[in-house]
């Protein structure tokens, strides 16, 4: 029942970048040290996050990486849904169960994923900052 | 956001077992067959099930597996909650995160597993059954 690393780096990642002015750049080098994360790891979370629309890589001198948009309009219902590989609590086809075709467990864990989601969805990035950027 | 395999297989034998009357026994050997689970998994699973009170072993000729208490007592929440290894949708000390002492992330994703597990718990092993016996 836990969220994967990725996911958990992820947010870690957005956490840090959305408890600074809107404005201000971070390295990845810093990221990476700061959160005790290989930059080998980082850099992937980082292109992702990028490629989903929520992070902006300036390069060059001055540059690095910013949010993309206001921490307001991150929801983290929304990114956890894509950041995981998948909300399905459970696998019944490795190995293939044979009570698939009448078993009523998946259908009662995709409501309690949908109740895990749904609390998520219910707050932004910005509702989770520190009091005190760190 | 997915449950370990052996959470699975653990529901999956307990679902197998409760589909058949109360009183009759079913060797490890057909249940590993049957689910396509080793033996040596099954083996661990079935002992800590035991364990927990959920499965009677009767050894010697005619013995087996059998439920050491009616299916609708089994309840889904209370199970998973014991079965996995945690209910802690991250882990903030691997690698210890700087954001920990004023993080407000970890709250929430308690609140969304509470809602997970609330969602199980209003369940009893007995609703999960197919409608025919496998």
């Amino acid at each position: 029942m836990q969220l994967t690393t990725y996911t958990d780096f992820s947010l870690r990642i957005l956490l840090t970048l959305a408890a600074r002015p809107l404005n201000e750049r971070v390295t990845t080098a810093y990221l990476a040290e700061h959160l005790h994360i290989s930059k080998n790891h980082l850099s992937k979370i980082v292109n992702q996050l990028g490629h989903l629309g929520y992070l902006k890589n300036t390069r060059g001198k001055g540059g690095g990486l910013q949010l993309a948009m206001p921490s307001e309009n991150i929801n983290i219902g929304k990114i956890i849904g894509q950041l995981e590989p998948t909300l399905e609590a459970v696998n019944c086809q490795t190995p293939a169960c044979p009570l698939i075709s009448q078993c009523q467990l998946k259908g009662l864990l995709n409501e309690a994923t949908n109740a895990f989601i749904s609390v998520l969805a219910e707050k932004n990035l910005s509702d989770l900052l520190p009091k005190t950027s760190s």
